[in-house]
């Protein structure tokens, strides 16, 4: 039974992931493009706003005209006619003139504010007053006020939410050239494994990385392509891993958490062509046992059987890989500060990923450790975030100011 | 032009758009329920683990038989075989006696604790050293440890993350019983808006809101159904909404944010079957010219034109709304505390919910609101959150420690 040989630290085992280019790109509908990172820059072809917009109902009017209108003093214009919806205003605004518009219409010539319905009162057919005055420019947007020609308004690797959407609407944008998504196969080593539909017999246990890493797969972006169980057989296994290699862009093993099958993880990965183990170890807890090799060209990651574990290091290396992979541009990373319910103990020059769940208690958020041994799953349901205790620290005090990473 | 006649505080509008209730239940693939809504308990059918299970590679032996042992004092004991991962262990093991196990493996008869191969030395074929004591049960998990049968593991209203659909692997369903997704129809009014793929002439603009929209749905859970743009006709609105009522559980209609464009809504509301006016104007800025009406038992939402504010419409009251239908129980709210970096008004009486930007400074957060009038989306693009500033709250000076919600 080997050793660990290649134990690296948290921030080289990243730097390691990151190593691997990011992915082709294609071109989606934007009606698909919701999660998305855009894989070039977005220059507007047009100004937004196309045209001076009114951003209320009321009357297009040159605000000098208003100057010095009050409820008591108030001004009388002739409205000259209305700006229809969606049309270009002909009619034209002369001082002491005034148009009939609603939000969204087209200012017309001449006007240079709009004055609120509110503020007016008719008082014939064709007369309005004007109750309070407006400044040029008021309740209107100027063309180009939201974006100009020419301006980029997003660039490469922005991961496209809603309004991202809205803005690619906006500038006509009905396809949209995105990042392709990860393809992850999938597979679940033991002997002792069995497939969720199946009663296990003493001594197994039901496939539940399987479901587990795809639903994270899911979750990151990616396309999960499970594979099944692969007994602990040598031939078997490096079949299964050729056959993902040709359908995916990262291989997902897990199990194998033993020492005896985690040489059987590392034979396989030598086996096959243009293989070198990047790292086998990595300095944290949960999550030791982790493998990550680079196999012409893609990336190769064994996991720790226990769930749990596979699922911190999922978190904390697979989830950053795979958005690098797609492309995205590391943004801003929710991380939401609570106190520590009780002491916490650490091992100096290791990192410890702490499951808590939170509780509000006077006003501020209490993580409360999750604790149970590695093996088991509950641990992770019980579980609203992770914290991460620093690799210089040797624990946590009750009390200490943690940063909790929502799961 | 008529006022708006039901203006509510967004409490009593939160209380209303949860009067409507939950959809109904489906059974989905537990492959295919991520990020879906538990509709019944879950109950354990079974132990898990079913079997005392090693957490190390090592030993399976009677703890006692290790008392005292030590680098200087080993304790020697004779090898009786090994367990076969996956089976039931055949082997027996006695004092004075040690079965090999793996990670996983099945304790045998007579075992209470694993040694850890690490704190093993072999003598010979048949005999090993034991150099560390364990005391019992340690390195191994009892059976029900993570879960005993009978226990109500997950509840009614669960959001499946992940970990849960694990759980739901580890005790075989390969089913889940989940609350339908709500379809939510979209509808864009405005006889200036144009779809995304043509080119506005002046006075028009490109429909966002249809996209921005159905993106908004879909990240909440539901189903868009995005029913295109309609104009500013009566006939027409009505036929479409009548349409929209037979597939959909819920109707968004957006744009006629004038107060003309209103009363077009409500009259074609009024003109609905079992249509009952909810609220007519939400006390919140932006978003006020908001609309709910019960229509035979579904919700009916009247949201403003522009679409930063339906953005935020949706935010605060749309999104919680779906996810009642869904099912889901009101869970943790993720709100990062930061410190504001400017003075912002805000008017007594009314909730305002401002856009801000997050940087790092010193180590602190700070929120940077993001400026513009309300017609822009752009605002939206620039925004990492948005932060709710409290009804009785005359605006915030700079340096007011804020929860921002990630938007």
């Amino acid at each position: 039974m080997k050793e660990f040989f290649k134990v690296v630290d948290l921030e080289e085992a990243k730097a390691l992931a990151s190593g691997f280019p990011p992915l082709s790109r294609e071109r989606v509908p934007l009606v698909r493009a919701l999660g998305r990172v855009l894989a070039a820059d977005l220059v507007a072809t047009a100004d937004l706003p196309g045209f001076r917009r009114s951003t209320m109902d009321g009357y297009a009017v040159a605000a000098a005209t208003t100057f010095g209108a009050s409820e008591s003093a108030p001004a009388l214009l002739t409205v000259v006619g209305a700006v229809a919806m969606g049309e270009r205003a002909e009619v034209m605004v002369k001082p002491g003139q005034a148009a009939k518009i609603l939000t969204g219409g087209m200012v017309p010539t001449g006007a240079d504010a709009v004055v609120m319905v509110e503020h007016t009162e008719p008082i014939d057919e064709t007369t309005i007053e004007v109750t309070r005055a407006v400044a040029p420019g008021q309740n209107l947007i100027e063309p180009a006020d939201d974006v100009a020609e020419g301006e980029t308004v997003l660039t490469r690797g922005t991961h496209l939410r809603p309004q991202e959407l809205g803005l690619l609407a906006a500038l006509g944008a009905s396809e949209v050239e995105v990042f392709a998504r990860p393809t992850v196969a999938i597979l679940s080593t033991g002997d002792e494994v069995v497939p969720v539909e199946e009663t296990p017999e003493p001594g197994q246990i039901r496939d539940v990385n399987s479901t587990t890493l795809a639903a994270l797969v899911e979750s990151a972006g990616g396309i999960p392509l499970p594979l099944g169980i692969v007994g602990d057989d040598f031939d078997t296994l490096l079949d299964t891993c050729r056959k993902a290699l040709t359908e995916a862009d990262v291989i997902l093993l897990s199990g194998g958490s033993s020492v005896g099958s985690r040489d059987l993880t590392l034979e396989v990965i030598e086996a096959l062509p243009d293989a070198r183990v990047l790292l086998h170890g990595v300095a944290i807890k949960p999550g030791k046992p982790t493998i990550l090799a680079d196999v012409g060209g893609k990336a190769f990651w064994g996991l720790p059987g226990h769930v749990a574990s596979a699922m911190v290091v999922f978190h904390v290396l697979v989830r950053p890989h795979l958005k690098h992979l797609g492309g995205e541009r590391p943004g801003f990373e929710i991380r939401v500060p609570a106190r520590l319910s009780r002491n916490v103990a650490s091992v100096h020059g290791r990192r410890d990923f702490l499951r808590v769940r939170l509780e509000e208690r006077d006003g501020r958020l209490l993580a409360i450790p999750v604790l149970g041994k590695s093996g088991l799953i509950r641990t992770m349901v019980l579980a609203d975030g992770i914290v991460a205790i620093g690799r210089d620290v040797e624990g946590l005090d009750e009390g200490a100011e943690v940063l909790v990473e929502p799961l």
